[in-house]
């Protein structure tokens, strides 16, 4: 199988998402990485290149358009790597898409919802490919959870209880150098939201992605300490399609927390429990009968869990392994496209730009249902 | 120790609540259950009692008191357990507790708030020792995790997230015959809620019991299902006294749940977490630590937590035994009074009337906002 | 229903055990704790009786076994429970068998396996009901276990992993006051074992309850610490009738450890795993399917585990509740030959005599083993 | 930092091995994977290497080490990975030892003790670099406990509980076409032993990592399943180095087992428990204090279980991550090696030839003692 060949934009040295990218599309021996304009100075960008031995550095990312442009199709890459601070997504993605090159962007998509839109009608137009890392998608009992509630097995959805739980916020790293953060919490890097849009999009496109339902109104309560002028913390109350309630909640000030994605669904015949920290079981629950734990290489999963395996049962997956799975389903869809066939649905289960502008517009009514003294704030005019 | 003498009104053969009080009461050998009015019509409450051999069966709960006020002090009943459904709590309490009775009462307290301030007024009257079945904080490991939040180890509460979810009344099981459920689902016998009142107050009262913070304002989503008069299922924005905010949620509709009332409480130093269903072990977790896993049994105990075990680690207690440290040390109370001695705080350690209170506020609150446009109620009225 | 009438050899003030059996016997309220010599000193035996309130103290239990049998029959005593150091079980349990007194004996049985035999022989001449105290085999899920294996779920059994990880011997208690140590660490009281004896017969008995597989042959390592005269740590390697084979640990020196019985049990269909200290799940495994999980008061459940259940699901049993199943199953036994029928299945579910035997047929063989250069010792001619 | 070049021998396209090195090597993007012989035909192993896209395939590894000799330093491979069945281990490290080609191989080292005995000897003489996949090794929280026994954390050690559970053999797949299966149960490329050799060497090689503590005799009993030649399951007793005891099983046969590495270590101060399966936590527990759970990312943790993190706390990481620990503690021992300085004790911290004589010594012992009717077999003469 021929690799494709892969750059970057953003994610250098010290960053923790360049060394995510990296390895999720090292794994499978797949992908090459080999050009980068890794970071905001042409100074560092090229040093970033030359630690991670990349064949062609380039000091910024439109010198890499430029460059790559100029390469005959053989040579130059099939798709560049977005992971930049949010401001940036709209611009360089769009670059990249009119240019004829398929983009990986980290979430949330876009600085505004704005922006979201505009670059989704891009990607339409261009008919790139498109994926946006929502990569605990990828895991293997996710997409069993999906089949499952697909197939009817939980019945229908009455509630959902979704929570992103982390702790690394809860002392002022921004304020120590940590570059991460500090970006994170800045409206001009970041957008409207800070937390919530920093993982409230994962718990949101977790939830949508499992259940299959659309929010349909909600009611936030966003807090933010030290001083931030963005969000570290916040509980939603979700009225979801066909009358499901949840609740989504999304911190970064917990202490003790790691990266604590967790989500329940409930129904009326059955539920199931998955928590990112031990991704490889999934619960499912009914009063009639023992319960089932579904596990990774074990009896019962679906042809999407299957896939998502490289391991027999036991041998320990995780993190790395779903997001190479976003991956693989992009390189995937990206030979079929090279060879004159549609993706099978195996292959182009990834998020897209269509994901990306339902998160945004999930982040836009949050902040908005924050200020108001309403109860509830539909969604309905930030998707129109 | 002379046993102290028990009488219980309601709770009779097929109810489970007066097999719980009965074994709790049971487990220490210090308390003699000799007298009940165990159901509301004469001919089942005479049954039950000879069911259960007490010595004295009574008709009803008014025969139960005329009868006892006239036996002598050494021979009548010490304390009467009510285990009615909520609209008859307030009468027969205030009742007893005017005769002189120590009362045990289930929870919520009453069938109103307007009840429940009255039934407080008679208590502080009167005197008498007044427990309210809040048994969940009779657990050890509850017990330590409201001494390590007193004492300063999780620092200031940012964020908590109680649940009580349960999964019985997915069915409806008031239509078939389950008595328990037809009056809980029932507005005249169970007051202005359903879920929210007979699980929402335990939650809330683990949730003060732990924190020791109060509920300033909150906003409610409530749902019934099956058509039914009450909510079955309810989730709830908090945000608590000093800045706090919290997330609670109560259901009885929940697939595969059993008895879920899990806390979790962050603070600026660390975190904990207590599960009900796994009753005996404590987490608290922060990043500069290897994480902490408190076990009944083991190091680091509170006064309060190793009193209220009676076995060694890794022999299971649960909710038999916390319901029966309840009752130990509401007899423990009682006992002190007849020594003619203040009862030290570990004996005066169990629910009151002040609590009953307060979670019939709440109550009260929360239905009111889940029927108001407005994002936030305040607590404050409700308590006035 | 009558309350049955019971009386306590040994158990008193300060050993532990005595309090097990108070609480297990009270829990449903249908026993009634009457009589005790419940210490070796008429002194302390009196205090003993006069702090649990019985109406009725004796200073011995020769003087016990005299009034009671002067006492008209519905007035005596039912049964009576041994709960003194092993060396006294035979004598004391013989006594009170002879006499027509139904007995609860502490396990292990008896101080020698010869007086085992003669016990056992004593038990079937007198037809009096017997229960060997191996309490955890009242477990829902122990019976729930034992329930699949006969029903074939896992195949052939293959192999038993079966452990009892104990800690409290890792200091040298019998040094330090601790009587319920000194005596089992005291081969005049305890016998040719330790903690083989204490507790590696409670393994030996759980294996057997829920596999209905014999040793036939095993090799020990025994080993003792702090100059003790009996073991405190062995793991035995076991073949079983069948084919199957085995591993047996028991320690109370391991650092850390409560109470931890667990048991593994592989077939050719599929494996069953308990553990006592979590005892309310059974997990049971095939490659073909998601693994299941019992749970009480959940789905799938066999008559016995219902039976062992007070409490639904998610309302946590455990030591008390387990112990108790012992005692209501003992307790309807009687129940029945009083009544003139046969004992159902359930209600005679319950380790006896024969289960003593076969203990401390165990115990002599594991220490003859351990003693031996040979690797493997035959049970046979133990148990001839 | 310069990439480093690998070759493969062995570990073709069906093999599960292959596809675990290709990527613990690739992950950190710091090795090559330049050329293979990776099937035992030319037309397969020319396949294979065509479907991984290697620059340079090869028909047999004869061919590899010749054409790789030919080649300047700089573009030739720097070591190469042996991953084909047992008896070919010794001939291929071997020769390419001999060529000063640095070796990566399979475990066991070899098919038989004695060749052991020499590949060692001669991985002395060439003074290559040489690593022996016993990858388990390379979890941090492995490396943590090996720490913490280091430091006296535990006391002295008084037992170790080392099992390795596997139920992929339950099944006679050695008949259904499936290679590993039949060359695993096959005396002429396996060796002396099956389930011991292929997973009881990891579980032997934990041990030792963790506590230090070599075996000194040991008592086994094999079984094996099916008819097969050699053992599919198996139980050691174990008498360690300084009077500790311990058992050992290890089984490919219980129905349900993923790749159930477990290991328990109790010393006098306090025990610690980690389980393969659920790798990122470390459990630590004494008496006196609440029990300890080390995480990865968490605090608390040595120089060691630091480097040996890529992720932060909560993004698990497993399987593939601690192989490529491994490798790259392997590389960068190779890598100090060409930049003429000794490796630090974190560099060469990896599993070696002399490892690999352990565990050869180790099956050869079991085997016999399976074979003996004595008790104990020593290990002496087997490490002369």
């Amino acid at each position: 199988m021929a690799r494709l060949k892969m750059g970057m934009v953003g994610g250098g040295l010290d960053a923790l998402a360049g060394g995510l990218h990296r390895r999720a599309a090292a794994l499978d021996g797949e992908i090459e990485f080999v050009v980068g304009a890794l970071a905001s100075t042409p100074e560092r960008a090229i040093a970033a290149a030359q630690a991670w031995s990349l064949p062609r550095p380039y000091a910024s990312w439109r010198e890499m358009l430029d460059g790559e442009q100029r390469l005959p199709a053989g040579e130059r890459i099939d798709f560049v790597v977005v992971a930049t601070p949010n401001h940036l997504h709209a611009q360089i993605a769009s670059a990249f898409a009119k240019a004829g090159f398929h983009v990986v962007c980290d979430k949330p998509m876009t600085h505004t919802l704005q922006d979201a839109k505009q670059l989704a009608a891009t990607i339409e137009q261009t008919g790139v490919v498109f994926a946006l890392t929502h990569n605990y998608t990828g895991h293997p009992m996710v997409k069993q959870a999906r089949h499952l509630v697909k197939g009817g097995e939980l019945g229908e959805i009455l509630k959902v209880v979704v929570e992103y739980n982390q702790g690394w916020l809860a002392d002022t790293l921004e304020r120590q150098g940590h570059k991460g953060a500090a970006w994170r919490l800045d409206p001009q890097r970041s957008g409207r939201a800070g937390a919530i849009a920093d993982i409230g999009t994962h718990a949101e496109n977790l939830l949508r992605y499992i259940t299959g339902l659309q929010i349909e109104s909600l009611c936030a309560d966003l807090t933010q300490h030290h001083g931030r002028a963005l969000d570290d913390d916040g509980s939603v109350l979700l009225r979801l399609a066909g009358g499901a309630r949840g609740v989504l909640t999304a911190s970064q000030v917990l202490q003790g927390e790691g990266n604590g994605l967790n989500i329940r669904v409930y129904g009326t015949r059955a539920s199931l429990e998955w928590h990112q920290e031990r991704p490889e079981t999934l619960a499912v629950r009914s009063d009639d009968r023992p319960n089932q734990v579904y596990v990774k290489g074990g009896g019962g999963l679906c042809p999407a869990a299957l896939r998502a395996a490289r391991l027999p049962a036991g041998h320990p997956e995780g993190f790395n392994e779903a997001f190479a799975n976003l991956y693989r389903n992009f390189a995937d869809t990206i030979r079929a496209r090279k060879a004159g066939r549609q993706p099978t649905d195996l292959e182009s289960d990834f998020p897209n730009h269509r994901d990306g502008v339902r998160g945004m517009a999930f982040v836009e009514a949050v902040v908005d249902s924050n200020a108001s003294d309403a109860k509830w704030t539909s969604m309905e005019r930030y998707l129109a």
